[in-house]
């Protein structure tokens, strides 16, 4: 969860990001959100009419009009009006939109993707989430739910559990699918690093593996790529993009060898044959685009113009 | 190929539709566009300075900004200047754009689709060509090729020819895959209709034996509309859509019957749950999409305001 303040001038100067702890219930994380952001502000030495605004970013689905997380699969959140909360809590003018989103427009205002005024962007962490960018603005659909692209089927057939996105691309699936090539003996450097224990195998430590050269994981997360491509490129196709960008913990740790992938993926799949010049840059940013794209955002809604 | 005459006081009058007989090559084409145009307009009993503009729909990827077809795979045509082409030989201003884009846009403004400001439309027949419309006006997207949903990959890895999902669910590659099953001694009263010669076999005839309730062609075409809908509920999801419009021969001819399919794979497969709300309708204007859209089409563009 990342979440910035932003002064009345309009310039972002603080952010700040944390783990979720979902597990101790939604009061409890947002009330760690809000004492974070006042003591923020109490060591930036700001006095409160200083502050115009906060900006978060929340893995879920946002409507950005009413401030509620309408469903987040992750927190076990449904339904909650996260701003009025934070709004109360922190006595802060708030700006809440979805996790994914906020990174890719941090990259697309100020990290990989400056320059572009459409762009899509897929961020590979436990889950698959995804934003767009349509002419220069975050686009969240008639709905409010849009870019949830993680949740597209990209091998129908395949069984329930492996057929969206996220099941057979996330860091999730890829551990899962590493474990189970592993306990049917398949030879990999990844066995003697997690000694049985697969919640230990992060991004990091997998990124490693990769880059060592460990030949399963390299084929595991390879597949991962070309299927992240392959979504990648079917949107690109429908919506006539110029950009693809890629974040999250994973491809932030394998940089442009993971941007490498998914661009050839993505240029072998795209249609008509113009669309191969569409660019994928992997994020500029990494952990700091939630954070940096909130500041941004809320800079936007809620600063004075 | 569809045409459309609009008069002066921005109301369209006429529209016609031919066969577009792409062997002649593109000047005989566009030549008899041309003449068919002018008889109308003549026909009609109408002066030229009476007739605002032509409106043209092209099975092609149309940069509308330059009225250039950039690649129209069925006709084999590449970067052709067809709007000038058209211009010289009617002396009418001209607005085109992809068939399905205008499709799309008639259903919108004029037929099943009318309230709607953003819908995805797809519409199945030799090949399967798509169109969005988003805040009330066609989607064309940065690189203006936008609303090919046709090209976009659907089963990777199912082999060369068979991955996307024109190459499983259009009526081609439906009638392929009977062809294929009958010639592998599947029984089927196509296999009587046709008599060997599956090239007969068009939308009236198939659509005739999925209704007389041949099991064969009833499996086939339902597979395409479960493909259908899986492409169809991806860009729901990405793009928090609404409406979802299916339209082309075989569907016209199955009627709510290719809907309810279609609908039942897009409720299965949209995320989040409150997007199962999503309206998917089969065209109202049937074979007139293309020309009534076209029609509005040139009367947006080329009508004095």
């Amino acid at each position: 969860m990342s979440a910035a303040i932003v002064d009345s001038n309009n310039r972002a100067i603080r952010a700040v990001r944390r783990t979720t702890r979902a597990e101790l219930g939604h009061e409890s994380v947002l009330e760690r959100i809000g004492e974070m952001v006042t003591r923020l502000g109490t060591e930036a030495g700001f006095k409160k009419k200083q502050i115009a605004g906060l900006g978060v970013g929340v893995p879920a689905v946002i409507d950005i009009e009413s401030g509620i997380a309408v469903d987040a699969p992750n927190l076990g959140w449904k339904d909650l009006e996260i701003r009025r909360f934070l709004e109360k809590i922190t006595g802060l003018p708030t700006a809440i939109d979805n996790d994914v989103n906020v990174a890719l427009y941090g990259e697309v205002k100020a990290g990989a993707a400056v320059g572009f005024e459409d762009a899509l962007g897929i961020w590979t962490g436990t889950g698959v989430g995804g934003g767009l960018v349509l002419s220069g603005r975050l686009f969240h659909g008639p709905h409010v739910t849009a870019g949830e692209i993680g949740h597209t089927v990209i091998l129908p057939g395949s069984g329930l559990g492996r057929e969206t996105l996220e099941e057979v691309a996330s860091r999730g699936a890829m551990i899962r699918t590493l474990r189970e090539l592993i306990q049917s003996s398949h030879a990999s450097i990844i066995s003697e690093m997690v000694k049985g224990d697969f919640a230990q195998l992060k991004s990091k430590a997998l990124a490693r593996a990769v880059l060592a050269g460990d030949k399963l994981a390299l084929r595991v997360v390879r597949d991962a790529a070309r299927f992240t491509g392959i979504a990648a490129a079917n949107f690109v196709t429908t919506l006539s993009l110029p950009c693809v960008v890629l974040g999250g913990g994973l491809p932030t740790e394998l940089g442009a060898a993971w941007g490498d992938w998914v661009r050839e993926s993505v240029v072998e799949h795209v249609w008509p044959d113009k669309l191969r010049s569409v660019v994928v840059v992997v994020t500029q940013l990494g952990d700091n685009a939630g954070t940096i794209g909130a500041a941004i955002v809320a800079r936007e809604r809620l600063a004075p113009a």
